[in-house]
């Protein structure tokens, strides 16, 4: 299997195979080796506090958790490159979170919010990522770390 | 304000007043100064993994944070008894959480799933909750801690 | 090798072998199957906050660290019996925290401290320790939650 | 108190006048508004493995820890700015980690550490501070994030 076909995988997996997240409404806006950005448009039904009309924290964990997912299997696909295309996939839904800690740093107020994130360290069993909450003028609103299992 | 008016109020705070609550469609079955227990039932559009039809870890990450602040609400409600409704609603309104960590344990399958929680320390500017949930036969899927600024 | 002996060897391991568990000063008091308790005396050299003479929040960190790698090693003797020595101990030494959670309840004060630890989940490559921190009136000073790499 | 001498006092207090600091022998190497980096030399002490030679994950825990702490007080210096000796120090004192996530990536083999650190956010109440632990060749050993009351 080819790493952008691969890679094209994993988007649609992500954006239209998962049905939580597409009741959540993500976009997988930038998925290369390089880069995973993920956004989410704010909308009415996302709000958490009323009063003060922000973002449900569990909006946040949740985009921090799956674009943690997605930064893991992108350098999962790396290391499985030349692979089939059942192996490939086989790993990929085999891949989970083990643990995640959330930061909220900010209030989340903004039109729209992106996700990004950095491995730590890729092991053989188990991958470290951080994550990165911003909204519409890129300030962080929250921080993450997950462990993932991806052996 | 009475105790009683005040989880009342807390309990239709977080069922009906919540937008994302509401999306997740959690039901709050018991709220009291001795138990909280907080429920949602599986469907379709709640699951993250559509092969193996498990629940996305962002559904658990929200429930445990929502669980957790509902414990730590009631914990302020118990210092604040005897307060007016006003000033109440503003401690209420204000409190939020400061970080949280979730343990995936186990893939999460069952028709419905409940979540819980007991309050480690009670302080008069953050307050430590540890969570649980399980799924409809009683096994823990996942444990949660989070910190929440309630002062 | 019968369980006894690979607990008294766990026991020495941490007891002994490890020359910052014994610059800390720990005593596994307690090492069964059924529980696991490790205790640490007050000490000058162990004070963090010299005005206010309460224990080093390393200190702390380290006695749950280690406390729920013990915890961890014994559910893995548990899964490992009736094989031989050799592997047993190459199983051991190979074992190693992932990540760890600590949460600062309440000062550390006290004449001594006692940790312990449970399971929350023993998996084939991973496993989920959540541990206590306790001075000796009982009182609840610091939790934890640990993640170790067992495969 | 000038800016300048509330740092000599800080790196006097983290180096000289923490017991637990001087018995695992921290140096604070830089301390300014720019940058905070500790360093711990290897010594058999503070071995936690024997077989392979690695660095206890208690001596990384505290060194976080009390980095994390290092870098909230300079943060919290900033906003003191100007005022009376006695107002800083007390402060200074009376701030305490809140919860500490280490994410333990590599084996700790090196000849001596490094640590260092920087704010997620500051606030009037709570002060959450991203750490790194490194060894002589840079190579990332460990991660840490830490909440700190500074209220």
């Amino acid at each position: 299997m080819k790493l952008q076909e691969a890679l094209d995988l994993l988007k649609e997996i992500y954006e239209q195979r998962m049905p939580f997240d597409r009741l959540l409404g993500i976009k997988v806006v930038e998925l290369s080796l390089e880069k995973v950005l993920v956004r989410i448009d704010m909308r009415e039904e996302l709000i958490g506090n009323f009063v003060r009309e922000i973002l449900h924290g569990g909006v946040i964990s949740s985009m921090l958790d799956l674009t943690g997912g997605l930064v893991a299997s992108v350098e999962l696909l790396k290391h499985l490159e030349g692979q089939g295309t059942e192996e490939v996939g086989r790993r990929l839904v085999r891949m989970s979170t083990i643990d995640l800690r959330v930061d909220y740093l900010r209030a989340g107020k903004g039109a729209y919010f992106t996700a990004t994130g950095a491995v730590l360290r890729h092991g053989s069993r188990v991958t470290v990522v951080r994550t990165e909450f911003c909204n519409d003028e890129n300030v962080l609103i929250a921080a993450g770390t997950g462990t993932y299992l991806v052996g």
